[in-house]
């Protein structure tokens, strides 16, 4: 049993918040193992860097000793938005959240202790609430506090419409705390309105309320917005070694210890160390390869660490083309060259390509191209097709 | 079958507003039998004429040969107000609620034709309605057009708080007419917010849009204030004819005219001529016996109307005692003045008697007694004992 005081410091570690601290002294005192609470959409997901700093805080829990329960907002996703209006809640079938769900647990099963964990679906107990127990529900809460959720608070100020349904988002959000009868619930800083109503959800049907703590939301590879897929910035926990090595050694210096003390287990102390070794003149180049490496060896394995470090020192550092390389085996020896880029997959789009040959990224037999309107002529066996510093595709006619 | 336009002229006598007119007009074309709903409250009823002017109207849709639906809100009264903060919205039991239904029977069919009335309680749907349909009807509102509702707008701009659970009410009340199909809605005009929901939610539903009915508030016996159990103004459906026609006669001559109108059948031209001739010198009084004798048939019978006229003018016009008074026996001979007026039931208090005695309102076989302190000591036989104009009890020792 490790003692409350080390507890609450790898709890804290890397929290923004935690509401209230002596409360989560207080419980973790008085219960052996507390039941922490996740809440997840149930769309489609595809887990990336940002998402694990929540998960790896749950991986602590389960650590620690503590039931986490991985909560999927099924019924939410069920009921989707009746308006149609909004589309981050698209009416989902129950087939879609089960599969869904399944696809959660195979990408979380790298980080979780999925023996553990529990895993529970919000259908339980709202598919048998009846009129009489929503109406009560909804009394708990008055519309002023309502509207002290930001982003209500600048739609009914500009006078954009809000759907009474739209406030039932948020108290399912909290009863779920009270189905689950959590003590801490976890989320993103930007979940913090939701959290509060799940204290104060719980304090109304009489229970104690739940220590809420907010993660911070990672900023992605731009080192300023929040990672996110539709953004672009982010490193996905199934992309390959080589892709995340590049990605992580992209990052900028400063985002780099943020990502120590949020995606690793390396002691805080030793980040400090880093920090200050890189302040009195160390390359941080050499902290970035650490980095990438402790991230790899987590998802993939220490060889494949090795290998993709090996792989991105030959390309970038000095200059080479790679050992290994995907292939592209084709019979047509005449191509345009946008279209071979996309063909080959080094570019999503024709006009990506074009964009890519005008800037000067795209090198054949590491001759550079400028020209999109360029037309090759292929020469029988092999041809090295590069887009950018890190795309490199072997093409066999 | 009475043609449209005379139905529409009989429909409209009385009312403040009808939604649409021309789509009343239509219905009746279209359809020969509409639904007309009205809703009532599910706490114990204690029938004025203020209630009338509705249920008079649901009547005469019953003899233009259309279905009738009174719905009592029990499923509203069941739940209450989770807060109890609302003493209006006081949470009844089953029981209650079918004892207050047979309350309001009893009572209406005074005026109703009970044989043709359809009798609902929104329970019926309401009941099994789980929380993806309470979601889905919530959706149909948004915020701004709620917070129109003029308490809503008063308390939201003067920060009292309003729960989520109160916009409910007014959606129930508009998703009853979904549920009822219902071609028309009656209300008073302090309910139009709700009929107008009605309209819109029957819409969203994919239904026709109920036309709307407001019927006005009737003022009480003060001419001023809308006729109230709680301010006193009232005339109950199951008063004495005696008590009917006093306060009938006790009202202004200008109000006089509306409660002909809508508490009455007499002929809108008549009651134009009636008010031509009181302008041209006649005594209103003439007409005010009328309206009395009208009422008073209507609830009880002619000669009980015949009966109370000759009462009040015996009393009132003549200032003689009554042929016929109630009678109070007692075998104590000696009273402090006001607990024999309380113990026979003239005063409901000793202090409303001693205010009575000091304003002069007190008689004892005709003779005022206004010392509050005065000890009587009465003879064997009858001793008559008045207070104000019209209560007499004849006392029997």
């Amino acid at each position: 049993m490790i003692p409350v005081d080390k507890q609450i410091e790898i709890i804290k570690r890397g929290t923004v918040e935690i509401l209230k601290e002596d409360e989560l002294k207080e419980r973790l005192e008085k219960k052996k193992v507390l039941t922490v609470k996740a809440g997840f959409d149930p769309t489609a997901p595809d887990i990336h860097l940002g998402h694990t700093v929540l998960i790896r805080k749950l991986r602590q829990f389960q650590d620690l000793g503590h039931k986490v329960v991985f909560l999927i907002g099924d019924y939410t996703g069920m009921i989707g938005d009746p308006t149609g209006k909004n589309a981050t809640r698209k009416q989902l079938t129950k087939e879609e959240v089960l599969q869904n769900a399944q696809t959660y647990k195979d990408q979380v099963e790298k980080i979780l202790d999925m023996d553990k964990l529990t895993i529970e679906f919000n259908s339980k107990w709202f598919k048998d609430m009846n009129f009489e127990e929503v109406i009560k529900l909804s009394s708990k809460y008055t519309l002023a506090r309502m509207l002290e959720r930001d982003d209500f608070e600048k739609r009914y100020s500009s006078q954009q419409p809000i759907s009474i349904h739209e406030f039932f988002y948020p108290l399912m959000q909290g009863y779920d705390s009270v189905a689950l009868e959590s003590d801490i619930e976890l989320g993103g800083t930007d979940q913090k309105f939701n959290l509060v109503m799940g204290r104060h959800l719980q304090r109304e049907y009489g229970q104690s309320s739940q220590i809420i703590m907010t993660m911070p939301l990672l900023e992605g590879l731009d080192g300023v917005e929040k990672m996110s897929k539709s953004l672009g910035n982010y490193i996905g926990i199934n992309e390959s070694p080589n892709e995340m090595f590049g990605k992580i050694m992209s990052l900028n210096d400063e985002i780099m210890y943020k990502y120590f003390e949020l995606l690793t287990d390396i002691d805080m102390e030793e980040i400090k160390k880093m920090k200050t070794a890189q302040e009195n003149g160390e390359n941080p180049m050499i902290f970035k390869k650490r980095l990438a490496k402790e991230i790899i060896t987590f998802y993939h394995s220490e060889e494949d660490a090795a290998a993709a470090q090996a792989h991105f020192e030959k390309v970038h550092s000095r200059g080479e083309i790679p050992d290994e390389m995907d292939e592209f085996k084709t019979t047509e020896g005449k191509w345009f060259l946008p279209k071979l880029i996309c063909e080959t997959g080094l570019a999503g789009s024709n006009s990506e390509a074009r964009r890519h040959i005008k800037g000067g990224a795209v090198k054949i037999n590491q001759e550079k191209v400028s020209d999109p309107r360029t037309e090759i002529e292929l020469e029988k066996g092999e041809t090295v097709l590069q887009v950018g510093k890190r795309k490199f595709i072997k093409i066999i006619y």
